[in-house]
């Protein structure tokens, strides 16, 4: 069965540019020595993840509790929920789960120190910790080197929980478009990093693991960098948001569409919002570089000028963004050349407690 | 159970309020007998279209051949495709369809009237057919008198088909905030639907349906309207996006979501784009005028000021666009006052075939 025999709109995995990436993304790593936990918030697919350790990553990242279980249900033996885990429900998952695989969490909330301690307790487990720092996402994270020394403290005296290190995620730089100042902030904040490191040392806190790091900034670690693992997770399938920084990995992501209408001004395709991410970026034509495609929640439409088009002609889309293109579809197509190679379950999709 | 007793993200309807919106739509449209189609992409959920169909809704609209099949597949009798239907896969289906129950599609496109009726000659059935004029959306469509006259001279001789009258929904204002505007725009639209009814009356058409009309426009539909039903959708939830058009409707959609870091200055919830639709504004927190708000994929963000909160706290969220967040939800929660009254499957979530 050829891609263009898709039921529309069909989501579909390029597996040689998915390959491609991979490798690209293994080299770069391994020469510095960096362990490579790619981030499940875009991938949501078992499948997929095991293809990540297959080609080398050491353990997989992940958002929330139930990407977790899903991992762990797959047979994913290193898992960093890189987030904070704070309902009780979810405490008391992840205290369960921490017997089943080696389990990291991100803390920067001291009582929330006691409900992990307590409820790995309960389950007799050990949870992995990382004290979270803010480095200029401004979301979770502590801002103090005095706050992390505390909570790594508290974390070290606590029984079921096991300090490990830092996350500390620049993401406010991924999508910066001026290389020069993705640079600049990403070197900035990795040295605002060994500062609270030597800091700890000072006080007799061993940090093991530094994470963070995505897409937009990996190309900035070298074999000097403190971070022992990165999260990339858009590097696998690229979007046309990470498209504009012009980075070395490849589209690997569509989505098959239909002409629907054709007229003088316009083109208008068959996929909405609800079948593409647009959250980062508008979507683009391969070969097509149009400013002016634009998504409602069922169509997308472009000037008639940039795509000779009948109505029936299937057209592919680079989504705007992929991780939330990812969690619009129940499945994936695999293909290969011309030719569909699989139909695999986005085994993830939706599970966002 | 009570709603603070669910775990977060959890997609909840206010039973009370769902109903009193019904009522207060159907009362509006039975005191000019306009005909009551509600719009499934806003619903997605076979359960609330019956409960609308019971609250006096002639019948469902939707966008897709897949909701149809839903929909049918549920015993809703009438259903509107209010899109045009052009893949020969979805041609085959609404053909079979129709034999199922009373199927309208809408057409711009020649070619597509033949395929159609050869489909339903085929399977021996009868699709229903609109022509879609633009009325500004600049999306699908015809643009001229003398383009509907021939397609619907065309369907009126194409075995299986009947040619029933004319889509015109002006999408370009529903969200206008600028109720001058609104109304003015609105009204031209329809001064131009006449002109083409009278145009197509003159050549012996006769239109017995006009649809079109959503939940920012109804309210300039009166007795003397050339609409005979309406495809309003949002009306039954209300969202971000239409609460800035300060209508008549409540909010009755709601994600809760949990707190899960307090600092000086934000409040961060567990709710973010993979969870709440923000494709049309930004999402509010009930009771808390709030501009800043913003939610990134797994993550909302508030100042500390606007919410006194500590980290589990339970806070509902009014999306920001109700119909892309019904389609991230797998089931919605039916509440009334502060009780669990049920769990209900959000049948059509990713049917956008």
């Amino acid at each position: 069965m050829k891609i263009s025999q898709l039921e529309t709109p069909a989501l579909y995995l390029d597996l040689d540019a998915f390959e491609r990436n991979q490798k690209k993304m293994a080299q770069r790593l391994n020469k510095f020595k960096i362990d490579m936990f790619p981030h499940y918030k875009s991938v949501k697919c078992t499948t997929i993840a095991h293809m990540q350790i297959a080609a080398g990553a050491k353990g997989i990242s992940c958002a929330k509790t139930e990407e977790a279980w899903d991992l762990a249900h797959a047979g994913i033996e290193n898992i960093l929920i890189a987030n904070q885990v704070t309902s009780l429900e979810n405490i008391s998952r992840v205290a369960s789960l921490a017997g089943c695989c080696n389990l990291t969490v991100c803390i920067d909330d001291e009582k929330n120190i006691d409900d992990l301690s307590a409820a790995a307790s309960f389950y007799g487990t050990v949870i992995h910790c990382l004290v979270e720092c803010n480095v200029g996402a401004d979301r979770c994270g502590v801002n103090s080197k005095e706050e992390v020394l505390a909570l790594a403290n508290k974390i070290a005296e606590s029984p079921g929980l096991e300090f490990q290190g830092i996350q500390a995620y620049a993401g406010q730089i991924s999508h910066e478009l001026d290389f020069t100042i993705r640079e600049k902030v990403s070197i900035e904040k990795e040295n605002y990093l060994k500062s609270i490191i030597s800091f700890l040392n000072e006080n007799q806190i061993l940090v093991k693991r530094v994470t963070g790091v995505s897409t937009g900034s990996v190309q900035f670690r070298n074999a000097d960098t403190v971070y022992t693992d990165v999260q990339v997770g858009s590097y696998a399938f690229m979007d046309a948001s990470y498209g504009k920084l012009g980075l070395e990995y490849e589209h690997s992501l569509f989505v098959l569409s239909s002409v629907m209408t054709v007229n003088e001004k316009f083109v208008i395709m068959d996929t909405g919002r609800k079948s593409v991410g647009v959250d980062q970026a508008m979507p683009q034509i391969p070969g097509c570089n149009c400013e002016e495609i634009n998504v409602s929640e069922e169509h997308t439409k472009l000037p008639a000028d940039v795509l000779n088009a009948k109505v029936g002609d299937k057209i592919p889309i680079i989504p705007g963004h992929c991780c939330t293109t990812m969690n619009l579809h129940d499945y994936i197509y695999f293909v290969r050349d011309d030719k569909i190679i699989d139909r695999v379950e986005i085994t993830s999709r939706g599970r966002s407690r």
